[in-house]
């Protein structure tokens, strides 16, 4: 067999078969594999004509099949099953090759992988991969992580199939070894944001307008021709409308209220807790899915009195641009927690991520694809060490138009009873983090006093606790 | 050396010292070690007189000097240096012997201890030990895990130490392997939101009333009186009373805004992640102590315009009790979630909690203490399945009767630019678990357009996907 594939592709269920289809009809010559050689030939004989592609049935054959230095995609489920098929391609390699695991990896195992693997001489590269099997297929977003090194031979190749915008690649060097699986996490965080602020807006012109899906879609088709242009408003906006064949009801109120999560938003927000970066949008997103799917707990919870206002909307267009604009300022801070987060792994695992290059990767492909992420782009790009997104200018003045607005939608759903978890974490954050005095004193005061955890002083450096069982006495401690 | 003491200490910083005396106070003979034997001398020097203790310089004799089932509490940090004192204790030790570790263990680092001292045939008892300093001398409350059988030995020494609420002791067996810890450790998340939400109302009634940290800490003296007595709005009335002797300004005033943590209310909120149960109020009171320390972001966010409404509060009495029930409600909200927790874990890794006892335990010695606890004991009582503490009839009238005066705080806090994430997110959820319907659904059709991750229908049973981007018909998956 001639070692000429350029590229190889093992695990061909849909995102890898879509992958290997996507390199393919690109030009490059594919060598693909899985475990069940059926899949295999299916492949080619469904899609055999779109490129060249050379299918392997064992391992061998297809690691026997590639040029070098190798380049392997591995696409198969992330945990044990992407272990096993590492521990079968190792020895089949040769010290310079690549592997990519471009599956849903949670990123400490990316990190775990990369070491064990360099010590064999081998490249590894944890990559994101945005965008679904549609993605795969026509251009996802590409994330990847890995050597820079490994990089110059992949680099161009990902690039290649990435989607585009403005001419523009949705793929570029993240960092060192986890860094790609790690942001493509940050991604589904910030999109678990992303939709429950969606659904709360939805909740807010429901019940403040009593407006059916068919007008709220109606709503966020308008939405999507201004700055809230985005994939997953234009999908809103068509799901809302659409109309369940069965029943000839709006779909949505067909649907389950029941949310369900695969996991990236828990790693997400579990992570920020380590690093001590509040998202606090993101955690009450991934909390709002738990929520809808405690089935005794709400069960239980019918019998709480509500002792809400009503609604009363007098200018119905000034209502609609109010929760516009809650929902704009509520996205703004959600990214900005996003990115802060990003900032904060980089610097506590040696990663030297360009955040506003990973805004720009996320404006095709993916699923939080956004007018909007050009914004956040040029924002970094005025301002690289830019240590709060919502304190560049731009973002400033914008969300600065949306404080009054934000705060009535707020207001008013509390007042209304209807929960907007996202919209009211996100605004208590923006007064939290412009706030010249948090509470925080009183908790450090009880802290020192039931704990003798100490203070600092405002008025002076150093240390102090306070002798509160004794004379009252304070000493440095 | 003759093996008659009946329980042993071995680390005596000041936790393990004052555990020590307590013991001794209660007329146990208490065998004590520490690594430097300087340590066991000056707490025999200082407190010798005070019981029958029987110092060491060695860990053999440390063992020696008990009597069979010897019963050794370590003491020592957590991590690294309580594995090293058990792997110095098991040759040492015989079948049937207890080692309890008192320290703060986080729950999976118990569970693993325990199955690897079974294999030994000790028996090992992880064990919250709720109360600082103050608590390990005069009473603390005490929360065992581990085998059944240990407890019989165990329970009456443990419960003699332990502090007494109408004579009833604050010690109960809590369940296998980690549970003990477990509890404690939600015990600690709780303590976070109900130390957040005190911080918020003290922002409040600064905020609405411009009143002073000597006339806040008379309210909360006041509310002190009432349901919300407690160990923590205790301490809130007398530090926020304390003058700083320096400045001759309010000592809160001169506490630099800048909350700790020491790790557990992180844990609390990662394993409810991991148990998929929204705890929201103590992930936020969690984020907000991050958020006080992120002092880039804060520095940054000072440019942020407020652009909020100014406070007018007419009647000031009505104000000040609007801000208890806002206080009382969202407490509630807290416990109920933080319950929650406990049950969700107890069916995961297979413990018997009783929640009733839990609340009971807590009653006194701990930093939660509460006359507020024992509704929660009688709620347990009442109906030990119960799925959602808000839905006891005691606290749903309770709630209920506050539930307008929590909407205005919210709603007014909201528009006036005060950060309250803790009072807001517990609404939020309030509204939440109430729901008839919650936008979850919006969530799973775009899930589902997305990314082919099917939904359930309201009308009928099964798993559905729709061809979004074929011809939408919808097929069970």
């Amino acid at each position: 067999m001639t070692a000429r594939a350029q590229i190889g592709v093992t695990g061909l269920a849909v995102m890898g078969r879509n992958l290997a289809r996507n390199f393919a009809r690109h030009g490059y010559t594919v060598a693909v594999h899985n475990r069940s050689y059926a899949k295999t030939e299916s492949l080619i004989a469904d899609h055999g004509d779109e490129g060249d592609f050379v299918p392997s049935e064992t391992m061998a054959d297809f690691v026997a099949s590639l040029a070098r230095p190798r380049k392997v995609v591995i696409m198969v489920k992330a945990g044990g099953p992407t272990d096993a098929v590492i521990d079968e391609l190792i020895p089949l390699l040769d010290e310079g090759d690549i592997v990519i695991d471009a599956g849903n990896a949670h990123f400490p195992d990316t990190r775990r992988r990369e070491e064990a693997l360099r010590a064999h001489g081998l490249h590894f590269v944890g990559t994101g991969v945005s965008g679904g099997e549609e993605g795969a297929l026509n251009g996802p977003s590409i994330m990847p992580g890995g050597s820079r090194e490994s990089y110059e031979w992949l680099g161009p190749i990902l690039e290649d199939i990435s989607a585009k915008v403005d001419g523009v690649p949705c793929c570029t060097y993240v960092g060192s070894d986890g860094a790609g699986h790690f942001v493509k996490m940050v991604h589904n965080g910030i999109e678990y944001a992303d939709m429950q602020l969606i659904a709360e807006a939805y909740d807010l012109l429901k019940a403040g307008l009593g407006a059916s899906a068919q007008e709220i879609g109606e709503i966020f088709a308008e939405w999507n021709k201004g700055d809230l242009e985005s994939f997953l408003i234009e999908i809103t906006a068509d799901v809302l409308q659409h109309v369940d064949a069965e029943t000839g009801k709006a779909f949505v109120d067909i649907v389950l209220d029941r949310a369900e999560q695969k996991g990236t938003g828990r790693w997400t927000v579990q992570n920020a807790l380590d690093l001590g970066v509040p998202i606090t949008g993101i955690a009450e997103a991934t909390f709002a899915r738990a929520l809808s799917g405690s089935t005794p707990q709400r069960e239980a919870g019918r019998v709480l009195p509500a002792v809400a206002g009503e609604w009363n909307v007098t200018d119905r267009d000034a209502f609609i641009e109010d929760v516009r604009l809650a929902l704009y300022s509520s996205k703004v801070v959600a990214y900005s927690q996003g990115f802060d987060q990003i900032a904060a792994a980089a610097e506590e695992f040696g990663w030297d991520i360009d955040r506003g290059a990973m805004a720009r990767i996320w404006r095709g492909g993916c699923i939080i694809r956004a007018r909007f992420l050009n914004r956040i782009t040029e924002a970094y790009e005025r301002n690289p060490e830019l240590s709060l997104l919502l304190a560049d200018p731009y973002f400033t003045e914008a969300v600065g138009n949306g404080v009054a607005a934000w705060r009535r939608i707020v207001s008013q759903a509390a007042l209304n009873g209807v929960p907007t978890p996202a919209f009211s974490s996100s605004l208590a954050y923006y007064d939290g983090v412009r706030a010249e005095r948090l509470p925080a004193n009183v908790i450090q005061a009880q802290r020192d006093f039931f704990g003798a955890h100490t203070y600092q002083r405002v008025d002076k450096a150093g240390v102090f606790h306070t002798e509160w069982s004794g004379d009252r006495t304070e000493h440095e401690a």
